[in-house]
């Protein structure tokens, strides 16, 4: 129910010919604002800008061990940022891997050389007729999903809660479909909701008995230390639990620095049981001679330990966290209580992203809408599978690289967007029912 | 014939004997150098320290179509090392896509998407049910043997002849079996020999008619710009050549800054006609969120364009040429032309090694009591598929690393060795014949 319901068609019709002029005018500004994805604002680059002279003629080049930085040579990665990696995610520095630039290309690695290999001398992935399936929470990150249709893997949704993925589905499906060998989790302020993972949803996890020894919890903590709050939320380790479990195969956990310092330019990394990490490291042996160690070292310096990690985090939240409430402050103006079935909203504590769910059959609508006006947003049904929303109903919202005022400027579209695509909705069914009743 | 065939079993014991104090007096001396990867020498390495600096808060971060480097983002590439990787590889900059720091990943991920997804709609390479080949002149490198080796793909040898691969025999492969699906080939100063594709080779590989239309030259061209002479042999350009012939749809070209600035920090770049390069992209666009473009950025900042690289290799050249010198020279004089059926060797005009073909049988004993002395070598057997020399006679040194004087020690060890070896080896056949004729 909305307030839209209890007015007449000629008050909605009079209501829609206000907001169409106000998006009309807002078609005459010419705007260009792009709120589609989680890059990083000027500001928050700024802040590691002195990381890129970091090093000079006057740097260690040389690790404990005698290895020129600057040379070939394969590596399980610098030590210091194990160590790093390890507090970030939670797990001993010796079960740590550090690669290259980007952990979504790890977690695509790691999915490849299961498709091709198989898991642990499991048979490969890619050798089952019928094909195998992952489990894939929704509304979740598209960048997943795309690499799971890259391999055709079928994806099955699983419904959010607020503690996490709907767990009673995942354990009654895993532990009955032997072609279920995977699942995506960003466990921390998830993508899109900024939902943390409870402790029991981590421990069921940890707890789970899948028909198949080779199903793998893919769980892409990006947002480990990007708190927008003070009172940072506590991901309990999934490793840990699952080391009390014997279940310390099931995890393979990635992280990386690409919303600390530099998107494209950070380093990633990838922790596992060391059955897992020896087969993934054999794999990266005949893939590469090694790693950007210069990069690595140039994080190392700059980023230091883990305490400094935070205290850098706490400028990029300062810089964020105004953003994230222009547009809590927005929907919740535009909005009310009443009006929650046509627009609800998420309100994360970190992460990226605002969730924003609409009455059904107006996601696709409203963004065609705000592109016409110069804005735009992540596609619609992107966080689902195949691209697919079935309500048609959620929309992803990223605010961390528009300044402020532009970011207002498009938040206040964005809600004209959706009350004139709901209300145009309403008129229809008035309509198509009165059609009904005179036929 | 050498000149140990015209000694007496007691003459060649009383050489034995001396060569074996020498041995001993060189393991007294304990040893511990390396000349098994082509790695760079820190001469080298501080020739581009300049660019470990050389961005700072003046640069400038923003392309021309605005995007910053600093941020995400999917590009093919910084254009100034488009133009200059362009150049490299003798093919139009349009052609020319520009990865990350690697490009044997980017061998092994094309190789990959074609064992998943096929090449150009095909059916993929992994569906074979028995197998599909990859042809491979030998000797090779083993970093290319290891990758088909990963992938279970079958490795047929093909001889390599002064200008190249023994072509008669590759096109009569090709034409016949639909299972060969590429070939890989190091075209300027071969790794190990240091040959050079003449233009016929370089033709002819542009004219090959496979069976099947989706086989593959992977043409990596590793050493384009790393010339030991001022008179650079030209390789003509593989590319042109087969637009002339539409078979362009044929090579997959492969370069990287590794032995220009920094292996493991240097950049990668791959080069293929619009109808591979189109695939490609799309399967890294599903990969990667976008390569280290800061590095990108460094690299073009520091080598500016293909005129300044000449410059820079220059340099290299300077350093490298004394060392290659050290190497032959001591071959030369250990060695003498009648000698030249226990150990012969290349005289590289480039690249990054010579190649030694020793007697038959030799070379695992050889490279093994250099071990034991303190001098590291390739493998035995690593320039051959599956590790496996079947003459058990060529080595590969590597001598960019080591600074001359302990080259020079390392290759006086290196010839005692195989003398020792060649000589024990011939008194045993002595022995064995004596045998023979005592029975």
């Amino acid at each position: 129910m909305s307030s839209y319901d209890f007015m007449t068609k000629d008050e909605l019709q009079k209501q829609l010919n206000v907001l169409k002029k106000r998006y009309q005018n807002f078609k005459l500004k010419n705007l260009k604002l792009d709120m589609s994805r989680g890059t990083l604002s000027k500001e928050q680059l700024d802040l590691s800008m002195p990381m890129l002279n970091i090093l000079s003629n006057d740097s260690n080049f040389t690790s404990d061990s005698g290895i020129d930085y600057r040379n070939y040579g394969f590596s399980d990665g610098i030590w210091t940022l194990r160590y790093m990696f390890a507090q970030i995610l939670n797990v001993k520095p010796f079960d740590v891997f550090v690669g290259g630039n980007s952990s979504l290309s790890m977690m695509f690695d790691v999915i490849s050389l299961y498709m091709t290999h198989g898991a642990c001398g499991k048979r490969p992935w890619s050798s089952y007729e019928r094909g195998i399936k992952f489990l894939c929470p929704v509304p979740g990150y598209d960048r997943h999903f795309k690499i799971l249709s890259h391999f055709g893997i079928e994806q099955i949704p699983i419904p959010m809660k607020k503690d996490g993925p709907d767990m009673n589905i995942i354990e009654e499906a895993v532990k009955s479909d032997e072609l279920i060998k995977g699942i995506f989790c960003v466990p921390k302020y998830s993508n899109p909701q900024g939902i943390v993972y409870s402790d029991e949803t981590v421990k069921r996890f940890s707890n789970l008995s899948p028909k198949s020894s080779d199903f793998r919890i893919f769980w892409d903590n990006a947002y480990a230390v990007h708190d927008l709050t003070g009172s940072c939320k506590f991901l309990l380790s999934l490793m840990n639990e699952c080391l009390q479990n014997s279940t310390e195969d099931l995890p393979i956990m990635f992280c990386s620095t690409s919303k600390i310092t530099f998107p494209g330019s950070g380093v990633a990394a990838l922790a596992a049981s060391q059955k897992n990490l020896l087969e993934i490291k054999r794999f990266y042996s005949f893939k590469t001679i090694g790693f950007d160690k210069l990069n690595q070292l140039r994080h190392a310096k700059f980023l230091k330990d883990y305490e400094n990690i935070l205290e850098h985090m706490k400028k990029h939240r300062k810089i964020l966290r105004p953003k994230f409430q222009v547009v809590i402050n927005c929907l919740s103006k535009e909005f009310s209580e009443q009006n929650k079935d046509i627009a609800s909203w998420s309100e994360p504590k970190g992460g990226y992203f605002v969730s924003v769910d609409l009455y059904p059959g107006l996601a696709k609508q409203v963004i065609k809408m705000c592109k016409k006006a110069g804005v735009k947003l992540t596609d619609a049904g992107a966080t689902f599978p195949n691209g697919i929303d079935p309500n048609d109903s959620n929309i992803r919202l990223a605010p961390t690289c528009l300044p402020a005022n532009e970011l207002a400027l498009a938040m206040h579209l964005f809600c004209i967007c959706i009350k004139l695509t709901a209300i145009e909705k309403k008129i229809k069914t008035l309509e198509d029912s009165c059609e009904h009743i005179s036929n």
